[in-house]
């Protein structure tokens, strides 16, 4: 059983419907205008609210954030990639995937950071390989602000044969490393891809590189500084984001729109 | 006096020169190679090394980073705007100014991160309000893995005089809210530019609203999911450095390039 703390994600959970959510927590006193839609949404779904003193909420919660709601729930169901692909293909036929492969990520709020941002960017899913993940899942979803509620997460045992079939259905695989030839804005992110974010650390491995269509970068000011796995991958995500939001939005419409 | 704590921000506040350093605490047994550079810079410039404990170094630090090294230094000196604008002035003629506001930015961390952002994707200098400055500076330096050390930083006491100031040296104020009509990929970033950004809670103030050029925003996916602060402001630098980057990288280059 884990926990869901604050109301952001307790809402997200309620209304992913991926979790099994046995009890609300709720501190006496909140406001019942405050949280409308999730009692709303609990009468319906017919799970028990226990009502709980300040001190006793705030022994429970293992953040600082709950502003006085807790629910208990089962752990988030991750989703096998035949899944996720079927869930790209029923979305509607000009959505090409959009798929992040995260290597090296070891900070549960880099990761809900990371996952927060790929779904505010219309990423599919976010790809992980299995023996990596050692996530405090409370701390993920708390930065995620719902976003691990909702998102599709893939834990992958072999990494590279998922790879190598999402090649073969038409996905290309561009991996961001700091020294690449290429940027991001020198590649069509339009279609079907893959995108793999290394660790600030070690960078992708051999193994994710070796079947990498590209390596790409993102340019920055030379010799100087440098950006966290989060940021980088942000502003990966949202080039490609970028590139498909122009080519169905060309500069000719907006011209006529302003 | 503060502490800088860690090799990076160390080595970072060493090349940086804007702090006095009064004194390196180097860890018993830390191996001199791996802080080469750093202790032929205290030789130079004269400043004395103690060496402590494993156990009182970290009774010393404030974070769990340190790795064994801590300096104690002045504060960070802030930028006065004539300086930056000066600073700017003197960069090659083809460089256009481009600064980051941040309003409603409410932890250490995540300015540390953004600093970190915006030097590596080349703003020149980042404007806070000043009666919103309550950082923990050490909490924002280790974020910033050295940025802070670097980057101008420039405390406003009276924000809209500056930015009319700035607004008539030819800088365009270009504010980021979630609903603007326009997006960051239909507007020409490539000239002096201040890139305003407000808090997640309650956005950009009225006051600085009011003067930008342009309200902005960056595409999402509709209805679903958000940006943190620093994200936000990342995606926002990357466009301005990617609008600037093709300027100088037009696209017949890029392909004889390849």
């Amino acid at each position: 059983m884990e926990q869901i703390e604050g109301k952001i994600g307790v809402e997200a959970a309620l209304s992913a419907r991926q979790r099994k959510i046995s009890l609300l927590v709720i501190r006496e006193g909140l406001h019942p205008h405050q949280i409308e839609e999730i009692l709303a949404e609990a009468r319906i779904r017919n799970i028990p609210i226990k009502y709980a003193s300040r001190e006793e909420i705030d022994a429970m919660a293992h953040g600082k954030t709950h502003g006085g709601i807790i629910a208990l729930a089962s752990p988030k169901p991750l989703t096998p990639i035949e899944m996720l692909l079927d869930q790209i293909a029923a979305k509607k036929s000009s959505h090409a995937g959009a798929l992040l492969l995260l290597e090296g990520i070891d900070d549960s709020q880099n990761l809900g950071f990371t996952l927060r941002s790929a779904e505010a960017l219309g990423i599919d899913g976010v790809l992980l390989k299995k023996h990596l993940w050692d996530f405090d899942s409370n701390a993920v979803a708390r930065a995620s602000s719902g976003a691990y509620e909702r998102l599709p997460l893939v834990l992958l045992d072999d990494a590279e044969k998922v790879l190598l079939r999402l090649k073969n259905q038409g996905f290309a695989l561009y991996g961001c490393i700091a020294n690449a030839r290429r940027t991001i804005y020198d590649i069509d992110l339009t279609g079907p891809v893959v995108l793999a974010i290394g660790g600030e650390k070690r960078g992708l491995s051999a193994g994710v590189r070796n079947l990498c269509d590209r390596l790409i970068r993102i340019p920055m000011v030379a010799n100087i500084g440098s950006l966290s796995l989060s940021h980088a991958a942000s502003i990966a995500m949202a080039e490609l984001s970028r590139q498909r939001w122009q080519k169905n939005n060309p500069p000719a419409n907006q011209i006529e729109r302003s």
